[in-house]
């Protein structure tokens, strides 16, 4: 790929991310769909719950979310790498605010890592799977932890910061 | 427009919806004024005190902001799409934090939707409408609520997730 | 540089800004520095803790992150102006939510200012500068105030919004 193809490409897929995030809030779950592949594999976590094998299956088990009486899914933190023209890696960041029908709040702190390819003239995410760097309020969902390296031995908190 | 052109043309138009944000966390309310065109319609919600019918009225209208002693917002989730050359209609998500002179904190969860033109070489604003998918804390300014599609009937929410 | 170009340039450092906070929450410091110059200068605050001159001594200096149990920066409203091909200043916002041992949490809404330079066809950050618009909860690190222009003399709050 050019330079150009690949600034386009990268444009094409930072959309289909920020896509998924909207049909999540606007519970569009065909449209949600629509972004992966037909065979796509998806994994929010170890709880078979959690994960889907195909599109029906995602859109089914993303029908959880109606349990909330609200989101709001922001993404930031993007990373791309091409792997040729038609595949692709990408890692991103999910700030998602959760809003429980007994008005409590519930916040997840998530890692995206995802495989693309394009196929027809369209990115579609094959696989997708999801971390956390954390949780606050009343979220419950065990996404497992994303990597943090610990420190050192004998490292030592400084004082007053 | 060819790939180049609408790479560039998107460009520009994240680089005016981010300066709208950083412009209203300084209150630089001259520089954000100038980011919309002159006969601008911005529309915050029902309350009429919400919309503001050109440049001087929009920038008269968000001196409201000064009520708050501080506010941070993050924009997110851009999508644009562009109607020719110089005409572009544009979605991003925004989440603001603001704190009261009282100390407590109000959060929203917006959504604009604008619509963009380019004359004399630059982009501005033409109409903004802004939803929300929800707020959180002391937030009490009526921004009404982004569509997000009701469950089917019959939908009943998972057991312990 | 014409427009492919500042384009190409624009996205590796979008890419450089994103993998710090990538690096911050994996707490790979050694994935970090390598985002700055040797000599580089890095200023969080007055406090003579929160500088940092060259390389070494910031990645000595951000081992202060262990304090927390978990973070999660997310990165937003990013800007870039380019000063001939191999310059570049950037501003850009951080949201950062901080879990400490004990259970607390805290949270900053900050603004780094950076100075960037190409050397050897990569970027890297010579100078940060950071602000905050506020903070939340137990954060307690004294970072500067952003910018926050004042209201006009005799500005009074519009009721009930």
């Amino acid at each position: 790929m050019n330079d150009v193809g690949e600034l386009k490409q990268a444009r094409e897929i930072e959309a289909l991310l920020v896509d998924y995030c909207r049909y999540l809030d606007t519970m569009d779950l065909a449209a949600l769909g629509a972004l992966f592949s037909e065979e796509c594999t998806v994994v929010y976590g170890p709880d078979p719950r959690l994960a889907a094998q195909g599109r029906e299956a995602l859109q089914a088990s993303l029908s959880r979310m109606w349990r909330w009486e609200r989101t709001a899914h922001h993404l930031s933190n993007v990373r791309i790498w091409f792997d040729g023209a038609a595949s692709a890696r990408a890692e991103s960041a999910v700030w998602a605010w959760h809003l429980a029908p007994n008005g409590e709040e519930a916040q997840v702190f998530g890692i995206y890592h995802d495989r693309l390819e394009k196929t027809g003239g369209r990115w579609l995410i094959w696989e997708r799977r999801m971390e956390a760097h954390g949780s606050s309020g009343a979220f419950r969902v065990p996404i497992p932890p994303a990597h943090r390296a610990p420190p050192p031995a004998g490292w030592e908190p400084p004082e007053g910061l």
